[in-house]
């Protein structure tokens, strides 16, 4: 196999201030399918080209933000040894049983010098696509329901150490650093996104004082001209955009960035090109993030909201 | 590193009947750049995108036709590894020294049940796409010189023994079956497709009785816009068109398929799914393949073309 | 008023052998919205981004074809006016009624040379594209319903005495020959492309032994991106593809042709080129047509249904 | 013929603070291809796909600005025959000889009580757009020399008595008006969008103290893929973006803003419906405007530079 250990990004679960909203948002407006509510109330949601149950897990809460965000693994000996070398770099694992979420295996969780749970996992019920094994349709009338985006694709979390997540990232996990911005005195990176595959950004992480902020969710797109229709469908429905359409300087992606009804940004996007382990590190100066276009390619500024608004 | 073992395709080695014919079709027409010609008369060709010395390297004969397809590997380690493997399964390998192609380090050499030689190398010189590595624009005029394709992406081989070929790419290379479509009689495999990495297809094999043959080359474009520029410009050059614009069924790619002044068959194409390693593999019956839409989605039929020309 | 006279194509009133097959392959699979039936069983269809009552009406009939093709035209002194002139020409018109069609008002028809009815009407009840006028969204979710095309374009009529039809629709209705093809002998006009607005044709006629064939009738669709959904939504639907998806070198446009369940042939297409009164009629000459691209730009062949299949 | 009248918009003669930098922009990164200079010091240029000698003259001056912008007439006699309505209606024109711009007939001019100078014409050498007449492709090489639009599409102009220009262009010169924006009392019409064709805008205008200003100059490109293109194009040659890219609620197109490096204002954008006579004004109220989306449809917002800055 080709493809060893941390396989993708597989589920977040997101707080929100009212459950009925972030459900509106995210079924009707994104386009998600529910396909799930446990007896805490969480309600468990699926991309229509995702095959696992769930890859977004909404949470009722005072304050928005990231309860954790998960990756899928290779299999169960992938969790126990990725398990083991977390615990020998000094990183303390909880394992969380079975059936604590829907659908899912054990996970494994800890809590990264950003302050983010993280969480490893081997198990999901597959539940399909919707097309079938045998002949398929390339599609069906589930993606265009809503936004209807193919994936959770990545997320950009906020908080302090990021030299520390990257190390763990790279070294315990077997991530590779794609892209990264420097600080304004260029002495240090300020933003970092890695991946544990051939996609441009499986994870993503800026320098920021307070632990465990969110940045963004973001959620895969197949072509600009659905860009396009995320962002008539966002207007639509009095969603508030952030920037975009535009495209990313860094992974090169043509985005949107908006708020769900509880501040929670999200990005629908598409694009970014093919990393391979022999990729060369990009590097974006402090000024190339913004006056430089590494944010947004078309504006070339370094909108003030990146830097101030997470949850 | 999530990613191991063998990378991505690295070079094809095609026999083109008039050399200055094919350096016209694939830099001028399909807009590769001309890295480089050899001693031996051979010229090298790459994608704008790719960073690698070359993919394509043309070779004057008497015949059209796939002289081999390469496959990069990790590292040296990889390398020496996967020659061990494939001679542990029986399958005798040759060392080619580094330089005997331009810019490019030993490779391990074999020729596969179907008849075709398969090589897999470590090193290629680094050129670069031309973008640099700080503060990068997302492309240049390169990209709009000729069709230019982002990468050779995969190729299609037709030869006898494919389920043995299936055989040495699963247990050997650590490749993984994506899709397949069934013999008439639906109790064999008539054609496999492969991936080494997240790509819907790395490399694909349809059963055929002569050995060693090329069904096509394949580059990939970034959207559907410009599949239909590559039809236009195919047309303005009178490169004769196989099939297509259409979506195949089968990977759901958008693609055309076209001859070079050789009668080498190529294709252009864009899309396809994110392939993980927990992906379930997708059948095609023989009636699939033609009337389900497998090849042409759109006409849902089987050229005739398909299963009767290679070089 | 710049634009005067015949307006646009209105409405086209066609013969399928089943009703309720062409009922859910023009409203389901292609979309349109039902907007009616009358006391004879026809029933009423409108595109969705179409203001008036109905562009397509369907009879049920023992052949296929095409009962008439109607235009708008800018008033009611106008529709006097083009009765008087056609009258001046040597046709006979004949009135029909207001009310004869629902929401319609008096047409006035007569019968081309190539043996087809044409129509012309300056009243038809306004439904609204469902966007309201003030503050109004780009679309709805009706513009997402099947293939969804933004309105009747245009129809191709195949007959006799192409010359003399050509003469009618440039000195009598006012329309602008826009592009032509020639006979293989290059004497006389094969085919005529007409338009009596901006868009690169309204009308088409090609000479054909038989009177009153049809060879297409035309739905807009607003981009590449639609064309490749168009085909999906075919393939799914098990609707016959005659050629395409491709590009005609005619008109520009890139396109679809295929047949609805009665083998009347439809098209979906985007693009074309915006048209003005000093327009320079473009030609193609017979080679051109096939060889040319004139019919399939990517191809370049002269498909052999496009001269044999009519209805 | 349908069409009669003003066809066209024609020319636009801009102020730049710069000759060298303006050609540089309006040439080389906008891609308009240069046909000629005058003995005036004066540069023309045209759009690869227009047939015209010239739809754009640069003149150099000390503040930026619009000079003029004219729209082609059908002929002489409609020439003359507008001259004369328009001093019927009480506003002076004047007659610029033939030859005093390059390869351009004899031009009326007039002012209009928003401080605007409008000129009318009936000729300009055709120099063709390189396609040819007999068999021609769809596009060349200078459909991709920079941003390349299709033609000079219309121009928004502010300035005061916008009711009086409504009245002119509608009773005077046969625009039709398709679109409106209301003044925050709702009692007039701050913005109005004219077509003298199909096109749903061939000019503009928005109240504002200042006569004769120039908001902006508008390209027409041919998708939205080719919007994200001139983004980037924009962004590698630091061409200042104002917005976009977005949709405007406001004629459907979807756009970018910019500015030349003198700080005239200009528009790339595609799409927009297809207008008829008989279409019904659509109403945006100032809110409408702003929140509502008629600027901005992404982002629902108001800009300032949008009421501000112009030249």
């Amino acid at each position: 196999m080709a493809m060893t250990g941390v396989i993708r990004p597989g589920h977040a679960q997101l707080r929100v201030l009212n459950l009925e909203e972030g459900i509106h948002h995210y079924r009707d407006v994104l386009g998600m399918q529910e396909t799930g509510r446990d007896d805490q109330g969480r309600v468990y949601l699926k991309c229509w080209e995702e095959h696992d149950h769930s890859s977004l897990v909404l949470r009722e809460a005072d304050s928005a933000g990231l309860d954790f965000f998960a990756f899928k693994v290779l299999d169960k000996a992938t969790l126990d040894r990725l398990d083991g070398r977390l615990r020998e770099y000094g990183l303390p694992t909880e394992r969380i049983p079975a059936g604590e979420m829907l659908e899912t295996g054990e996970r494994v969780r800890f809590t990264l010098p950003s302050g983010h749970q993280i969480e490893l996992y081997a198990e999901k019920t597959r539940v399909g696509n919707g097309l079938g094994h045998v002949n398929p349709n390339p599609w069906n009338a589930a993606a265009e329901k809503g936004i209807a985006p193919l994936r959770l694709d990545h997320c950009l979390l906020y908080g302090p150490n990021v030299a520390k997540v990257q190390e763990i990232f790279e070294k315990v996990l077997g991530f590779q650093l794609v892209e990264r911005s420097l600080t304004p005195e260029g002495d240090a990176n300020m933003g970092i996104w890695l991946t544990c595959s051939n996609k441009v950004h499986d994870i993503a992480f800026v320098e920021y004082p307070e632990p465990g902020k969110l940045h963004h969710l973001s959620f895969l797109l197949s072509s600009w001209d659905k860009v396009l229709r995320a962002a008539d469908i966002m207007s639509m429905n009095s969603v508030p955009v952030d920037i975009g359409p535009t495209r990313h300087g860094i992974t090169q992606g043509a985005t949107i960035y908006a708020w769900d009804p509880s501040g929670n940004r999200f990005e629908t996007f598409m694009g970014g090109y093919t990393v391979y382990p022999d990729h060369e590190v990009l590097t974006w100066t402090f000024e190339g993030l913004g006056e430089g276009g590494g944010l947004d390619f078309a504006q070339r500024k370094l909108h003030e909201s990146f830097l101030t608004v997470v949850t």
